[in-house]
């Protein structure tokens, strides 16, 4: 790893689980006879739906925003979010006595939009393909003087999305199994980061994975490449929580070293693998927290006689998609 | 309790959970922040929909059909079943490697159907309103040599279902807390019956309700009268699970002894609940499986300053009935 970059620690995942530990659930690692009958091997999935928010999110967005000082955490937060990491925000904010304003884009799902709301976050919406959603935070954090959290590219946030990894390791470990591989969602790369950071040093002999959309497969490029690689689009699948433009300039070098490779995942994959939540699991995942699951229903990741995890990284899907998806 | 009646005790149901164990999942205890803000107290869901065949019927079929001794047991079994028990039946029989076969009622979700057919049974489709259950699983058993499974009134399945009781009870200990109320789907009462049985010596001070649907408050009138009252219909709920025409004779006994009460909701609580289940617990509950949730969020059963349990006890439901229920 370049070591001028700076990076997150295991210990530094660990502090972020006890900073968290007051507010986060500890989301349960589902196995399922029937997944595991199909697939020939022992898979856990780890179902942050149930995740305070509906997302991994609030793990990171908890962790960076309960380590402000009380004069600069009483001026608030500003983030840009196609929603998951808005809610996360907002819900820490609130539950920080802060306040918090969110850009959003205008296509963000209204079930991410009406949470972000009820969080009690100001909402600025904009258009995903024509406005940066960067500048657009920092005017909005200048303006109010408070502090921008970004979604991934941050060490807090990546220590505290990593606490998922943390779990996932534990509940294996009670339960008397070692993961052979493991699959996370990618979208900018903090799940990524944070997990693989804290599983290589609790369980060593785990092989990582990055899961994207097939037409937003930057980390697959990146670390074909050994550079960061961006998407052409910024829109076009049913995976908005993942549509990131590129992986970020801190998540990328420790994905880079941590993950043994990348998966992508079409839109057909991913409907299939909605779907099969909700007839065999009897889980609500959204579309961009089901990526994983579909790299193993398609059999990329081939499972007989492996046990494997992955992660639903979130449930936050309006009921007409859903709909269109289960009953399609 | 009339002495003469024969019961299942405490004892029964840990030698059911030690029988099952090999098979049967332990189904989490679900919390989330959002209903215990929105209750006042702390609530804890039982999600049987991630039990084996998406029900906690299992648990009493295993429990029945893996004490058939060889040369019974190799004539295989029978059953009547508006859907979740014919699953149930089903595969534990697929797993003894014994044929099954199951009476359903035409009515019967297409999911419950096609699952149960996945499991190898036979299916025998009847009039719900023309055609007596009981009386056709007697001549199908009679005419296959079989062993018949009733849904309910059989001691081995009361005991079995007790298990969800248990686990709810050492899972509410493991977190160190002592549950004031504990909700209970009720259509026949072999769910009350072995939860109640097991609590009442697990957890001496929990009060124990069932729930059922309002047109079909046969629990409710049978506590009130002392005796088995029956309902006038048989169909015309969507809680197509909880469709029974009266208490059993072996577990009204018992749920009389039991239970502080019962509640009954309408169909469209149990909309707003399968809802609810939907959009912020982010899990698949079938309407037969959301009365005690909907008890929970019409604020029957009181929650503010309490602890609370109540069994999400099924997940099986057709995609279009649940899309317009989400949708709506």
């Amino acid at each position: 790893m370049d070591s001028t970059v700076p990076s997150v620690s295991a210990e530094d995942i660990r502090a972020a689980a006890r900073r968290i530990a007051p507010y986060a659930i500890r989301t349960p690692l589902i196995e399922s006879s029937a997944l595991n009958a199909r697939t020939g091997g022992r898979v856990l999935l780890k179902a942050e739906g149930f995740q305070r928010t509906g997302s991994f999110k609030f793990r990171g967005a908890y962790n960076r925003i309960c380590q402000l000082k009380p004069p600069v955490a009483g001026r608030g937060v500003v983030a840009y979010s196609s929603g998951n990491h808005a809610q996360g925000v907002a819900h820490a904010a609130q539950l920080m006595g802060i306040p918090s304003t969110i850009a959003m884009p205008d296509d963000t799902p209204q079930i991410k939009q009406r949470n972000t709301h009820g969080y009690g976050a100001d909402i600025v919406l904009f258009d995903r393909d024509r406005q940066d959603r960067q500048e657009l935070a920092q005017q909005l954090a200048a303006e109010r003087q408070a502090t921008v959290v970004p979604p991934f590219d941050d060490l807090n946030i990546i220590a505290g999305q990593g606490t998922c990894g943390l779990e996932i390791a534990e509940q294996a470990k009670n339960r008397g199994c070692e993961i052979d591989a493991l699959l996370i969602c990618h979208g900018g790369g903090g799940l990524a980061a944070g997990i693989s950071t804290i599983v290589a040093a609790e369980s060593p002999n785990t092989e990582l994975y990055g899961v994207e959309p097939e037409d937003f497969d930057d980390l697959k490029r990146s670390l074909a490449s050994g550079q960061i690689e961006h998407n052409e689009k910024g829109t076009g699948s049913i995976c908005d929580a993942l549509l990131s433009r590129q992986p970020g300039d801190l998540t990328f070098p420790i994905n880079k070293q941590r993950l043994a490779g990348a998966f992508s995942v079409s839109d057909d994959d991913v409907r299939e693998a909605v779907r099969y939540a909700f007839e065999v699991l009897k889980l609500v995942v959204e579309p961009g927290g089901a990526v994983a699951l579909a790299a193993i229903l398609t059999g990329q990741l081939v499972c007989e006689g492996r046990t494997v995890a992955a992660t639903l990284s979130g449930a936050n899907v309006d009921p007409e998609l859903f709909s269109e998806i289960i009953c399609s």
